[in-house]
């Protein structure tokens, strides 16, 4: 028996997986080496490059990393056959770091404005007591350091002006949906009646979708070589849904996924978070259980979780979801075929199976 | 007797800064407006349109402005003999309303972690009780606003990638100098042995002087279509001294400057900050009065503030700072003087005059 053709396809795929991985994180030291010895335009003091490192180490590369991995993923696929050349591979690693480094300068400021205890399984960085709201300017300090790797990578690139733009635009899409979302749905302030299907997929749309799915994608097609604004343009109609859709997702599995799976107890009723299932259960309760959710939506005590969880299955809001789930994909499925590039139809397919059901 | 010929020259140029200051707030009217207008990327809601426009008139224009105006003046001395175009004046106004703009942006999100309570004669934007840490978004949103600017009106401009790198260089300086503030003399803990010339040089090197006197400069050099490096770095040098001075100034103002004319009480001492005239004092002091130093600054208590400016005045630092000013003047001008552009020469002079010896 042939000992290669034993190995599962499921674990070659977790191997080359891994080995991506470590080829990213491998990336990230070097990125970081040099944001900390870049003293092209500042004199650091040994205290502050101190601080800028452990600050680096502790909100940017903790996170799941799809994001950016799946620049490398994207442009393997929109390769095809070719295999990625050492500079392809940096280039797209170097690029999914951007990315992360968004995140982490986004997830910095929101923990703040969200009063949030923690992040990734660690306290959120503003609750470091030396940081506190120091935090705030670190966040800045995230965002100045993906025009300093675009900078000192890309500068002489044909790319390196739709790239500042790209990155530039998809800051004041998630800043203006973290706005939306500030304002409709402020902390402290419970106001259901704005818990509306529209409102919700505005927010969803600009706070998540763009940088989570058309930007790695975007990214990887500038590195492709692509210049079709119209591929661009389609690209990113398909991947906004994708983001809205795997938004819902997570919606649904704070309340209804295994804790054990998804890594965390759900807190999002307690949180009177503007979530897909409590806007599905407006729009769907009778007097009485609206005014039930009106009571207990958005109260620690568990026992009011309980009620309100009690009227999402009264309204079956399991099987909304799954209708909902099954319609997203038939329909995302037929926009990906009406596209005519096949290797862009790949890598959205790749993508859409990567989230379809999932369970994490 | 010419009627004309009897209007005072420095009447004259007040009334040509109330015509330049006039077309400048036109400006922001009309950039403002492109952004609340502005529907490529993001679908405003009326509730948040409404709030940005408040937003940005709390915390974009209340200010004096010199930042900015100085983009379109250093321009008119840059053209010599041509008068501005239309299209030049424009730009140079939207230029200044970008550097604004970056100036509100770091405001907002600096008073929020020095826990300030106003700004500019008004509660600070965080301070009103509706916004709280929601004005950190809206702090980026402000920066977004100014790759906003840059995009709609100099996309197809020789100078965009040039205007591009330049503000996200100065935002990465004056970040990196926050960073060292916040750092090295941290809210609520007083270590006077860490404010030394050194450090105080650095932080305002990097906080103040290129956002605030390089950036203007650099802005107008490129839209008067200078491309020589040396040239760029040459202002530079003499403009981050001449930042310099201007904060130790600042911090000269705040201990004796008269109240009426600075148009605020000083609080420096009461606040604990690294200013010029601790650095010095605590220089300059013996072991007594450096003892009275460590008990008496950063308190509240007005007696406590006489007791350090009795120490300041019994170590003569109005003569300190006398004898500095004069010869950061003597030094400046000579450094001007060693550059052969002769129209530079006249911008910086031009800055420097505008600052020498002010009383406010
Ligand atoms: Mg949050
Ligand atoms: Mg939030
Ligand atoms: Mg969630
Ligand atoms: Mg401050
Ligand atoms: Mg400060
Ligand atoms: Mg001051």
């Amino acid at each position: 028996m042939d000992s290669v053709a034993a190995v599962p396809s499921a674990l070659v795929e977790k191997k080359s997986n891994a080995a991506g991985r470590e080829k990213f994180m491998d990336v990230y030291q070097q990125l970081k080496k040099e944001i900390l010895s870049d003293s092209e335009l500042v004199t650091y003091t040994e205290e502050s490059r101190a601080w800028v490192e452990e600050m680096l180490d502790y909100t940017v590369p903790g996170g799941k990393l799809n994001r950016g991995l799946s620049v490398v993923h994207s442009l393997e696929l929109l390769k095809k056959d070719t295999p990625l050349s050492e500079q392809d591979t940096f280039n797209a690693c170097a690029l999914g770091w951007c990315i992360e480094w968004l995140q982490g300068y986004f997830l910095v400021m929101d923990d703040i404005m969200d009063n949030s205890v923690t992040r990734r399984g660690q306290p959120c960085w503003y609750r470091v007591p030396k940081v506190g709201l120091i935090a705030i300017n670190d966040g800045i300090i995230l965002r100045t350091h993906i025009s300093r790797v675009l900078k000192r990578h890309f500068r002489q690139s044909p790319i390196y002006v739709e790239l500042v733009d790209l990155f530039n635009d998809v800051e004041y899409q998630t800043a203006s949906g973290q706005m939306l979302d500030l304002i409709t749905t402020p902390a402290g302030e419970v106001d259901l009646s704005k818990y509306v299907l529209p409102t919700y997929l505005r927010i969803v749309k600009y706070k998540t979708a763009y940088y989570s799915f058309y930007l790695p994608v975007a990214c990887a097609l500038l590195l492709a070589g692509e210049t079709s604004v119209a591929k661009f343009e389609a690209a990113k109609e398909v991947l906004v849904q994708m983001g809205t859709y795997f938004q819902v997702q997570d919606d649904y599995l704070d309340c209804y996924g295994a804790p054990e799976v998804i890594g965390k107890i759900g807190t999002d009723i307690e949180d009177t978070k503007c979530s897909w299932l409590i806007v599905q259960a407006l729009k769907r309760a009778n007097e009485s259980q609206k005014q039930l959710l009106k009571e207990k939506y958005g109260k620690k005590d568990p026992a009011c979780v309980v009620e309100v969880k009690r009227v999402y299955n009264e309204l079956e809001l399991q099987k909304v979801f799954e209708d909902y789930e099954r319609d997203s994909y038939v329909k995302l499925i037929a926009d990906i075929e009406k596209l005519d590039d096949q290797a862009l139809q790949v890598v959205l397919k790749s993508f859409l199976a990567k989230i379809y059901k999932r369970e994490k």
